[in-house]
């Protein structure tokens, strides 16, 4: 048993959007600016991210017709993806999160827009939600 | 013609869930802690809300079949709702996104859980994607 977590703060909403550009600038209208382009064909998808107080909005489009998001486009059209939380040690985070018998995707972090260090959990572990973790520096 | 907005900051996510207690618990096997419960019969709902560093976990249960949280766990099961967003005047953001052309649910804000002010934009505007706008502290 490990002790009880402290700290997963909110961090990122991913939206996955069919046209990057057409769902930018729906934010743009709502007063969201400062945002960053990042193409990653590795995980299939072209990104955006507007910075919101302390986290941030991520729109995510697929770039790979055959990858993970595109099928999830087909499927739920644009719609929220995944909710991040932010962990000042993502490693051990996630040795807990295994060892407390949740189901992970990554069992080690991977590189993500902004060179953030991010990692999935299942959706079976979180009530059908997609979750994230992302180190973030500690507070 | 309004200056751009800013302080939009991620405040938290709503997510649709069929049995409370059973997702309330998959969160604190997460590592999330000291939540609190709502019961809103005026709005068709009990919900669960976890801290989450600055912002908060939402977990939403439909109590009126009729209602549109029912509609939406009908259509989509368990999963990620909306997204909210703090502002330090909630009114004037509303009468701004008005202005802009932003279609709004919410004209003027109600109550939401913990007693916030909250509006909700409509996903027309959003990219498909449920808003709430929620008064917070000026920082």
């Amino acid at each position: 048993m490990h002790a009880a977590l402290v700290g997963l703060s909110l961090h990122h909403v991913g939206i996955v959007v069919r046209d990057l550009d057409v769902a930018a600038d729906s934010y743009r209208v709502l007063g969201f600016r400062d945002d960053e382009r990042f193409v990653m064909p590795e995980q299939g998808i072209e990104a955006v991210t507007f910075p919101s107080g302390s986290g941030y909005l991520e729109l995510i489009q697929p770039s790979d017709p055959e990858g993970a998001i595109a099928r999830f486009m087909e499927k739920r059209g644009d719609s929220l993806h995944h909710v991040a939380f932010g962990t000042p040690d993502i490693v051990a985070e996630l040795r807990r999160l295994d060892d407390s018998g949740v189901r992970l995707i990554d069992t080690l972090p991977r590189t993500g827009a902004h060179g953030w260090q991010v990692a999935f959990v299942h959706p079976e572990s979180c009530n059908g939600v997609l979750v994230e973790l992302v180190q973030v520096a500690q507070s």
